[in-house]
């Protein structure tokens, strides 16, 4: 199956009606649960049932590199992609940590680190599920020319797609991310595609000071720039190819697939929701199946809350990435549809 | 050990700069674990270790009945105080399906529940562990009345203090209660000891419509000019004994007693805090014990967050009790703990 053919997502119509019937028969005060009844309706209508078994969480994290980050955008050099994926194969860095606690698989993508294939050696100290997808060793510096060619973009979108739909096991997918630099193009697509400055999207990412922040802005001013110099009214796969970067490519296949899979996706915060950006331009419902696993502290956030209307149900202020703050939502969804299969209903007590 | 001898709590000197030191040298960007990072420095203040282990949590549920019940002041009959307790008990409420997705450990203690003493076959049916400390068949009419003796009020506090002292296994605590009517009596604990006006701290509890709000607010301006008419400086436990009930006194106990076993302990919303409220005018230094597990939408909450200082973790809209919104928040702190002691650190790497 081709990315290309999904078009729309389209909740289901009659699990919604029948789900809402069963909370409301729940023997509990009407709307005590707050947040975990919208939840669990959601969930109903992406899965189609009212019971829906939310038990299985994937965590997806994909890596690449960033031609950009030559410009000095990230507090850290761009190795640290590569060290850092090796960290989480290996089971030491948050995401890994905070996957074994809560009982989620992870699995690790390489999409395009800027660096050799991993050796046996190395390979067989990873204790997580771990693919080589390389479609190139890193994205191009997108203030200068487009992040990578139509065909790079459509292999990468078409890896994160291909790894939802043969995944036979999960229940719900979080998405993380992992490349230096990728705040960068993130910020980049989100002012594209909403229209907004720059300096409005933009924030410290890993850890930049003032100076750093302000520089910054200035490339992805001229990545934009030079995006519409070429193209006054670019397609949003377009402002994909020209702004983003491989890993994002890929996350947009995943959203994708998870609607053939109709498993509900979380999503981790400021990378990975502009991802979700691009992937809402091309294909209608996507707010169906996805939760906003927690609002990101990076500026410009709230516009792609606003945005995709979807709120999100951490606010932690973490901003590692990874997938990590987004895992924690997990137990949250996970008793949402818990409780719809398993609370008593007031027709089993004698009132 | 009497509950009377805590007078204080104070935070391991020596723990928290040594866990503040592990997560500076942790593998991540500075800050970037956002909460995670305070409530680990936390944990390590009251475990005094900086590897701090939060792997059994117990949860505590108390229940009791109210004779302000009989003044409308609920949307739901007195019964249901029995009704829910014996379904928590059974492993069918709320709070029970939540603890078993978690894998935490329920336990439910009757303090004061108007209704005769379960007999074997009912206690034969109970899947979780349930504990009988009537001290009196609900506590009496606080719009008429005190709501229970000076003896009453001690022995409630003692049986929470008790059984968090005898409990060897509990890591953390999360502390929930149940009680048809007892939004009211928390209501006017909450009006007396912060000097607000009934209205700005009384909200539709389980569910009134507005007459039934402003029928409640009259009931809670009624028990409190009562107080202040036989007393007008009455001490906090004045306030307790003359406006509570025996759940929330049993509540202040557990707080108490989780002082002297230097265990965490997670706050549900209005109720549970209303007793946090009340056991902070009398020992010192609990908000370095206790976490606010989740914002309550009941009106006058955000009174209790500024006066405890207490940031809640979660804001997920449920007004359920039980403690299910404070057990929602255990997988968060326990990812905190967890990452403190078994991320990766930057002496670890070879950067």
């Amino acid at each position: 199956m081709n990315w290309r053919d999904i078009t729309a997502f389209v909740a289901d119509g009659a699990a919604v009606p029948i789900a809402q019937q069963r909370i409301d028969s729940l023997a509990i005060p009407v709307g005590s649960l707050g947040r975990l009844h919208e939840i669990a309706i959601k969930l109903a209508g992406i899965t189609g049932t009212a019971k829906p078994k939310i038990d299985f969480c994937r965590v997806l994290v994909f890596s690449a590199d960033h031609g950009v980050a030559q410009q000095r955008v990230s507090a850290f050099p761009s190795e640290v992609t590569d060290l850092n994926t090796q960290l989480m194969a290996e089971g030491r860095a948050t995401i890994s940590v905070l996957a074994d606690l809560l009982g989620a698989k992870l699995h690790i993508v390489d999409v395009g680190i800027n660096a050799d294939e991993y050796d046996k050696e190395k390979l067989s100290l990873f204790r997580h599920k771990f693919s080589s997808r390389k479609i190139r060793r890193g994205s191009k510096d997108i203030s200068i020319e487009p992040a990578m060619s139509e065909q790079e973009m459509s292999c990468a979108i078409q890896v994160g797609f291909d790894l939802v739909i043969d995944d036979d096991e999960a229940e719900i997918i979080v998405i993380g991310e992992m490349g230096i630099g990728n705040t960068t193009p993130s910020s980049a697509i989100i002012s594209a595609l909403l229209g907004l400055p720059a300096v409005e999207v933009t924030g410290p990412g890993s850890g930049l000071d003032q100076a750093g922040v302000y520089h910054k802005v200035n490339v992805v001013d001229q990545a934009v720039a030079r995006l519409f110099s070429v193209t006054p009214c670019p397609s949003p796969l377009e402002v994909l190819r020209q702004l983003g970067g491989l890993e994002l490519a890929a996350i947009v296949g995943a959203i994708l697939g998870a609607t053939v899979r109709r498993v509900p996706v979380i999503l981790d915060g400021f990378i990975v929701s502009s991802s979700y950006l691009v992937a809402s331009r091309i294909v209608t419902g996507l707010n169906d199946i996805c939760f906003a696993g927690t609002r990101s502290a990076e500026r410009g956030f709230d516009h792609l809350e606003n945005d995709s209307g979807l709120s999100p149900i951490l606010d932690l202020q973490m901003r590692l990435g990874e997938g990590s703050a987004a895992l924690l939502a997990y137990p949250i969804i996970r008793a949402a549809s818990r409780h719809l299969s398993d609370g008593a209903t007031l027709s089993e007590l004698s009132l």
